[in-house]
């Protein structure tokens, strides 16, 4: 198709920005508009923290392209400080207002894209609106805040919320000698992590100085006659910082959206079908502001993230530029990743808490592996959850933490749920192996064999916040390792000696084995059941243990 | 099954390990015997390298287990410097050769797992037996190649053979400040690759002062009267060093194998069907010596890899212990990787001459996107080349290269190929994504676009080295790019000024374009077909120009 259409786009950012290249590539003719009601477009967002940190300097970089680059490159027109104000669907135009001049003008369309993304949330409280209280979403907001940082000699900075942005800003501003606290809800950082799971997270954050005050909410801000604010909670608390950052998540932008009678999801963003087409067949969503199907599970989510922006912005170009297209938004996995200090943790499909709260019957695995082999210098452990299907093995979603080849195990993880495969397919998958990048049996294999070898009932698995008696519980590590630390109630049987100490076992009641991480608990568990006892090993060890307890290692010994 | 069976394992590093603990973990009670000829069983022979080099200094690092390790945790017996001289299979014993009291002893078996490996190829040339010529296979090998650089002051090693543990041996020495000159028979080191993908390989190790001689063959060795040696070759040239290691392949070791025998594949490999099991129904076999599909093609072939050896010795062991398993050995991609200096080079699946010499129809894409965003610090470009079946779209191999970011994409593009996923897939797969680990569009999504592209003939590619007549060569680079290197005969038309200068390029002839890397050129290839011209798009631009013509950088300007 090469006729000339009218395409307005609302929005040039992510989603915004890729949809008009791709229409562009699609439709030599047609005539596409980009209404941006901020300074830039195609600007890099994710980049933001790091720029407020200096890890980047030159605030050039962040922006990807400009009007110019779209005009020669695509020749689409692309208007920034322009928002689009409202949706006249009858009659098939926008009103614009050009925030600079004050003016409005109609602008008409054949096809609408709603690329209008998401601000972030600012509550209704006491103080809000107080000097020193910011958000960030672009790279305005981020030079305000360099600014207020460097004008006002800011030494301590509070964050609301300790999601991605919070910590990538802690780390940032740390990383400016500036002092951090955080103030989170929850009783964990990062809520869409299983909170054991994010841990080594909390502690990571500690051991850099940020402290983070968990299971609080904010009540108030007070301005102080030094100039620095009070940030009063519902601890009854209040934390003095010369700045706050709110980073308490994102809201839909779509008041215009919903106002112009546009069906929203149930979740409250813009109800989209697989071509990314809303419930006008002339108006099509993308982005942060949509709500589309979990891959998994088949549910209605609102997953703010750049891949699928960007995915769901070329399903849209495809499907306008040629409504006979394939091409389909298969849904989104909500693979994330957070570099926080020298750790990183990722994740991919489905954690524990949303299959809970699905009610899907799930399996898991814990496992702490290397990231590489022990003997190559640089070595350092990762761990590792990975949640299937009880029956079929199918793999439902992963997480992993750790300060070293984190990303690529979730990556080949992601593309395995993609491929609708199995824990037995990890525990097969030839993945690249030398001292410096893996393990002949590679964390993933790992993974893989742990699950297959309990799905074959070679294994039967536990785990410690599975609520079971345990009235015979083995700790096969060593005299030593049991001595330094180990979990109530346990007795010491050394694997090495379990062969000829099995007398001391009851065979009238179930073996709870475990070891450090699961692999002498896995040896043990099949002496034990092939000797005929009903012997489970506790899936991740002491490691899991001290992660789904986390005051346990700092309990004095038992 | 815990019946007392006897099984003789004959081999003791990573396929005999592996077998051994994992038969015990099937079968409590089975009588369990490793035989290993060497001094050291379940030794880091990936490691040796590394050790030679002082990356590792420990020896004990490299030391996985012990005797007594097998012994307590597995209870099985392994009997080292024991070496299997025949096999006796009508009686089903085999005749062991104590190798340090120099006695011999029959032992029984009900099964027998040959895990024997491979052995370095030492050629019949003049003067191979001199002293200071080396082969590296095991712990004790690389402690007399120590000894030998430590005692007589090593300064210059010629290492023959390009392969992996030649690369990895000249870069440890380069380490210790020892010179490094390279002997190769072939235009390419690393023969699993295709040429182009090594080329930055070949740049890498000339920065960093080892020199290779390619297409070239060494026909003698002469030790000179200062203790040196003259390497002689093809070429009428010859090499003097200090000290020779010879890394040009490994054979498996099966003259004993063969001489019981056991059929062997068109290869020259131990025969086996998919649970390991060989011509004799009660010998399995596993690891360097064996002869198995290769997972893409279906061809025999033999692949001496840590993973796919552990594998199949897990396989051969669930098979002893139970023959109704359902565990197979799904055959090998040939997943593999190396580092060189600061570089990575990784391969998964069927390279393109694999794909050729099988008469495969194939596709390819090259591109050398940013491992992570170009805006965060520590950028670096990876070479990524995929090879996929031009009909379906379904994946044969990958190949790339670069600083950092490797492992990742070819452990993913590893897993896609597993599932028999596709192109499109690639397209579609959601990874980590912030600035520290990848791009909103992954160098895998990317790869699967400029695919999927073409498949859906948006944009059809053509290759540097297919054998095509270029009448119309567009680079629509900036002039600065162009004047400062393209290819012969191409006209500059930068993308920004194609729209306008349309009319300077004939409809009636294919038009042939490119840019730095593809990109540029794909969008120019889509004006060009909006607007009617046969066009299509170089893969790669002139970096895979570069690559393909490897002396085109040195060339002067056209």
């Amino acid at each position: 198709m090469s006729k000339s259409i009218k395409i307005v786009i609302v929005g040039g950012v992510a989603g915004g920005a890729t949809a008009a290249a791709r229409l562009r590539r699609m439709n030599e003719l047609a005539n596409i508009k980009v209404f941006e009601k901020g300074e830039h477009v195609s600007y890099a967002n994710c980049g933001l923290p790091y720029y407020i940190g200096n890890t980047i300097t030159n605030q050039k970089d962040l922006l990807l392209a400009s009007p110019e680059l779209f005009r020669n490159r695509f020749n689409v027109t692309v208007k920034t400080k322009h928002e689009v104000k409202e949706i006249k669907r009858d009659s098939k135009f926008v009103v614009v207002k050009d925030l600079e001049k004050g003016t409005e003008i109609k602008e008409d369309y054949d096809y609408l894209v709603l690329a209008t993304g998401a601000h972030p949330i600012k509550p209704d409280l006491h103080g809000i609106n107080s000097e020193g209280i910011f958000t960030l979403r672009n790279v305005k907001d981020s030079d305000i805040i360099k600014t207020y940082v460097a004008e006002h000699q800011v030494k301590k900075v509070a964050i609301v919320g300790g999601g991605f942005i919070g910590l990538e800003l802690a780390e940032s501003l740390v990383h400016r000698g500036i002092g951090v606290e955080i103030i989170e809800r929850l009783d964990q950082v990062m809520a869409p992590f299983d909170a054991e799971m994010v841990e080594e997270i909390h502690k990571e954050l500690s051991r850099n100085g940020v402290k983070v005050n968990f299971k609080t909410s904010v009540t108030a801000f007070e301005k102080q006659s030094d100039g620095s604010l009070d940030v009063k909670t519902d601890s009854n608390s209040k934390i003095n910082a010369d700045m706050v950052i709110l980073a308490i998540g994102v809201r839909p932008d779509i008041d215009m959206i919903k106002a112009a009678g546009i069906e929203l999801g149930s979740l409250g963003g813009i109800k989209t079908n697989e071509r990314m087409q809303t419930s006008d067949p002339y108006i099509y969503a993308v982005g942060d502001s949509v709500e589309t199907k979990d891959f998994v599970t088949g549910k209605n989510v609102i997953i703010p993230l750049a891949n699928p922006a960007n995915r769901q912005a070329r399903v849209a170009a495809d499907n306008i530029a040629n409504p006979k297209t394939s091409t389909k938004y298969r849904g989104v996995q909500g693979t994330a990743i957070c570099k926080v200090f020298d750790y990183t943790v990722a994740m991919t499909g489905n954690s524990e808490k949303a299959l809970k709260r699905n009610n899907i019957q799930y399996e898991k695995v814990y496992l702490h592996p290397f990231n590489h082999v022990s003997y190559y210098p640089g070595a350092h452990k990762i761990s590792l959850k990975v949640l299937f299907d009880p029956k079929s093995g199918k793999i439902f979603g992963a997480q992993a933490c750790g300060v070293d080849g984190v990303d690529k195990r979730i990556d080949v993880i992601s593309m395995a749920i993609q491929g609708g495969m199995t824990m037995g397919d990890l525990e097969e998958v030839e993945l690249c192996y030398s001292p410096q990048y893996g393990s002949a049996k590679d964390p993933i294999n790992v993974a893989g064999m742990i699950a297959s070898n309990m799905l074959r009932g070679d294994q039967p698995l536990t785990h410690w916040s599975a609520d079971e008696k345990r009235e015979q519980l083995i700790d096969v590590r060593s005299p030593e390792e049991h001595s330094a630390f180990h979990v109530p109630n346990s007795k010491n049987i050394p694997l090495p000696e379990l062969r000829n100490r099995l007398s001391e076992i009851r065979k009238d009641l179930p073996v709870y084995v475990y070891c450090a991480v699961g692999q002498r608990g896995y040896y043990a568990t099949r002496i034990l059941r092939l000797n005929g006892y009903d012997a489970r090993n506790i899936s991740g060890g002491v490691t899991t243990y001290k992660s789904v307890n986390p005051v346990a290692d700092l309990k004095n010994k038992f």
